[in-house]
């Protein structure tokens, strides 16, 4: 057993990726890495898993001096198959995810597939990070980012974070001015406006490709949407506990509980 | 335009499920139905949305006096599809999903398409609700629930539910004893802890099948896995901002704030 911290990888542009090859390099910096990730791109799986399906898992040397192995899963299902089956009963340091193509900023966390392996890492326990660019190129820039990987890693590493928080770190894109520095925000209140483009294929079925424009509601200065527009890196700690702790009282007081009974 | 509550009907089982059949019928006696709902079954999906490939969305003939569409795409694409694309314009007073053929209760709610449905329903603005019965059985028996679907419904669209929540209700399977009644609970601390069995193919290629025991660790009597032990209905009310707004001090406190400059 080695003394350096246990890293374990994924993400969800699958292993070939350029964002995971950065991260795994920066990794190595910090610990003995172990990479479990899919063996194609599963952007926008957000927290699906396998069920009904087989899961396929080969050793895949593609990383320098890294153990690797590709599943046919989603993110969520390669941190699964990590724990339980590649590691087993080893005790995991860290779990990360990425470097995501793309922005996982605000609500664009729930189809996140890159943050599900960060949030499925907190669930099991271990300290766990998702880090996306906010830059869809397969070909992105992410020299500006590396320093800030390594560091934000190295603080989970030495002084942790809360249980059970999975953490969702944005980058600005490479921009002429430097990262100004990082920012711990909560979720930006946006969404997603959908447009559904309508075609027909040779036969003269239809069929639709999804597109959306993002729409930001929020006024605030201590969102992740605000940090990146304003060039800095954003942080936001997020819990998997979805219970809107606030509407349990207002529905008892609300609701009509002897129509109920 | 009909003055009946127009209420969008979805699943994750699949349009020719039991499930979605019982809550159409249910749904008819409150206003007009509109379905979307998945062409094959999509369980464990969690919130994961159609990127980089088409979607196909046709009218099918399947519920007497009801307009209904099947769609390739996850249950959060059939609201999507629902939204933008067959209601247009049209305000919808309730988004209804399930009735799932299993339980969504505790920490399935990340994996659950049922309430990714309605996870999306309350994003959009509109009051929502994911119905699941905790037994997986595709035969399974409804009728002890249908009276409680009907007068949960109607509580949401007599006295509504806070912004931005949607309801995660799951029922206890039929036993000897009548159900008990309804709580508003906080989603159980609990966990599934997974087992791969590997097994061969015939070309001698190993492949895996997840499955998964579910643990819980929590104690209370004030959560969805006390109730349903307890045979009664429970209801979470669910909320789409992951921020661990306690965690947000604690790593301004925690971290080295010069070590990340």
């Amino acid at each position: 057993m080695s003394e350096r911290p246990l890293i374990l990888v994924s993400n969800d542009d699958g292993i070939t990726s350029k964002g995971i090859r950065v991260l795994v390099n920066v990794m190595k910096k910090l610990g003995e890495v172990i990479v479990v990730a899919p063996d194609s791109p599963q952007s926008g799986m957000g927290h699906a898993i396998t069920i009904g399906e087989t899961l396929r898992l080969e050793e895949e040397e593609i990383f320098d001096d890294v153990q690797a192995y590709k599943s046919s899963g989603t993110p969520a299902d390669c941190v699964k198959l990590a724990k339980h089956y590649v590691l087993k009963d080893r005790k995991v340091d860290l779990v990360v995810s990425g470097i995501n193509h793309g922005s996982n900023t605000s609500i664009s966390v729930l189809y996140s597939g890159t943050m599900s392996a960060a949030i499925e890492g907190a669930l099991e326990g271990y300290p766990s990070i998702g880090f996306s660019l906010c830059d869809y190129s397969s070909k992105a820039d992410f020299s500006h980012v590396e320093e800030y990987v390594y560091k934000i890693a190295k603080q989970v590493l030495d002084h942790g974070i809360p249980k059970g928080v999975a953490l969702n770190v944005n980058f600005p894109p490479k921009r002429n001015e430097d990262i100004k520095g990082v920012k711990i925000c909560r979720q930006a209140h946006a969404k997603w406006q959908e447009e559904f483009s309508e075609r027909f294929d040779p036969n003269g079925r239809k069929y639709f490709w999804m597109a959306g424009n993002f729409v930001n509601f929020d006024k605030g200065e201590d969102n992740d949407e605000w940090a990146i527009a304003n060039n800095y890196v954003s942080i936001v700690p997020c819990q998997y506990d979805l219970t809107a702790h606030h509407a349990i009282n207002q529905m008892n007081e609300d609701w009509n509980w002897e129509e109920l009974s």
